[in-house]
């Protein structure tokens, strides 16, 4: 199966789309991390975009594209987290009925949070998200809305990175998680707006779901043979998309890969010196930089913090564990 | 013992010392605040101050302020905390040594944080901090530089509201929290900078430890018998200092109480909504606005999160406990 591969301008429009009705999320810097590592990052603060995650962007954006009989029956989505709260929110939003397949191991806060706006939720098991998804849609007539997958769904994400550019000049580098893919796409289609003097763009992923650095570099995508159990909840993907894989192969210079005790260390460093309550995935960028995966020194970098749900406590006190040897 | 009571231009001089060694903090919106109020809150980010709070402007002002030779004696305060890690930090940057005497219930975040920036610690009980700081700083010819009862330690304070009132224009209302009474004084000072549209000044303090309210009510200084156990660790103060109190009255509208169970739901809120990892101090104002003490709807309200510096397992534990409530 082959697809055009989606252009640039499609983050352009989907902005258009969003403006008004996504918060324009501000840039935070944070002097401890920029001294250590001889470099300014701005963080774009994707935790604090409705929802808690820049997920939402996407998600607003299919849903408001889709045709009127389509949202009048109702949407579907297959989704452990931000995803189907983005989605949720968004149906509340345009009155759209939002049903999720979730998996049965999926982290409180974000279940409960799907439930706050709304939204329906079909248990299954994790690796029958996807079948579960598709039985259910065709039973009840609703369109599928996945996470990452989806050509609307990346423009939508892009839309983060559109604004960082527009806010903080010149960026050398733009760093993202990788899960599914959908932000690192949408993120590469930003930077590709910005011409000859576009940031260089990556990716960075738990070494303990290495998907999408192993697609990358061998340019056929990869399926990992179970879900990754990486601190990074959300980014506990098998495999990139397919139309998220072509937009990477055109345009991401790199995708790097951190260690769990990297990606703690880096949630650490954001908690303590940053004061965000990011989610350990937000780190991942962060992770890459501190432990020389990405060599930041000298360098204007924007880095997306991609979202703030997690189990305030949990994440607290890993942190607290940590923050005795980072302030001595 | 008279004084002249401070004047508002005096924060306007302090500004002028700070500007470009102080961190101009952001001001965030918390959008499900706003809604829950009514209001349109914008909190003044002084926990990303550095060290971790806007004490680090009051004393690099009182330090840079110092005589030659004072300087280079080297200064003393007493204090369990933020106060502590500005002076160390101020001193740190400005080349003056810098003891503390500094209560055994310290909290060991604040403890860690002072050490990190180089003062020297001198344990005391926490009722005898100003008898040993006063011995200590006889013995060793150091300068006393108090937490909040000084000129240069108020007027610094007040530029974190400066800054705010810059940042938002018609601001109806101001709220701090108040210990000493240095942040509320500074902010109370700012704020008659304003001239005729000023915004009014709140004070907000926990009921447990009411001796400002009580004092502003009664036109006498209130001294607790003990010192107050407040979640609230920032504002374990028995009395409101003598400069401090003089302004207050000629420049504050109110103080008011809360309970520490309304304390703990602002926390949380700023937690879970905020994304921001602010100590419970500063929730002390929202918690004013949010159990009606003061009456927000319809107004524009400035808040000054007054730091950041928290057990993250701690409070990350007592808002995880109250988060689930938050979100349904």
């Amino acid at each position: 199966m082959t697809h055009t591969v989606l252009g640039p301008e499609a983050v352009t429009s989907a902005m258009r789309i969003l403006e008004g009705t996504v918060r324009r999320t501000p840039v935070l810097t944070v002097p401890e991390i920029d001294e250590r590592l001889g470099a300014n990052v701005y963080f774009k603060c994707e935790h604090l975009q409705r929802c808690g995650a820049f997920k939402f962007r996407g998600a607003f954006h299919a849903l408001s594209r889709l045709g009127e009989d389509a949202r009048r029956s109702g949407v579907l989505t297959y989704s452990s987290g931000n995803h189907a709260s983005g989605l949720a929110l968004a149906g509340q939003l345009l009155g759209v009925s939002v049903t999720i397949a979730m998996p049965n191991n999926t982290s409180p806060v974000k279940r409960a949070l799907a439930l706050s706006y709304g939204a329906e939720l079909v248990d299954c098991l994790p690796e029958e998200r996807e079948a579960v998804g598709a039985r259910v849609a065709a039973e009840r007539g609703l369109t599928i809305i996945p996470p990452y997958d989806h050509d609307d769904i990346i423009a939508g994400q892009g839309t983060a990175a559109l604004e960082l550019m527009e806010d903080v000049s010149d960026l050398d580098m733009l760093v993202t998680p990788v899960g599914g893919g959908g932000l690192l796409a949408g993120t590469a289609l930003a930077a590709a707006l910005g011409g000859e003097k576009r940031p260089r763009v990556f990716g960075a992923e738990p070494e303990l779901g290495d998907d999408a650095a192993r697609s990358f570099r061998t340019g056929e995508r990869v399926t990992l043979e179970t879900v990754p159990q990486t601190v990074a909840d959300g980014l506990r993907t098998r495999y990139v998309g397919e139309r998220n894989f072509a937009v990477l192969r055109a345009h991401v210079d790199d995708i790097v890969t951190v260690t769990e005790d990297a990606i703690l260390d880096a949630v650490a460093r954001l908690w303590v010196y940053g004061k965000q309550t990011v989610e350990p995935s937000s780190a991942v960028p962060l992770a890459a930089l501190l432990s020389g995966k990405l060599d930041a020194s000298g360098r204007r970098v924007g880095v997306v913090l991609s979202g703030g749900n997690c189990d305030l406590a949990q994440v607290g006190a890993w942190v607290a564990e940590r923050s005795a040897g980072l302030r001595s």
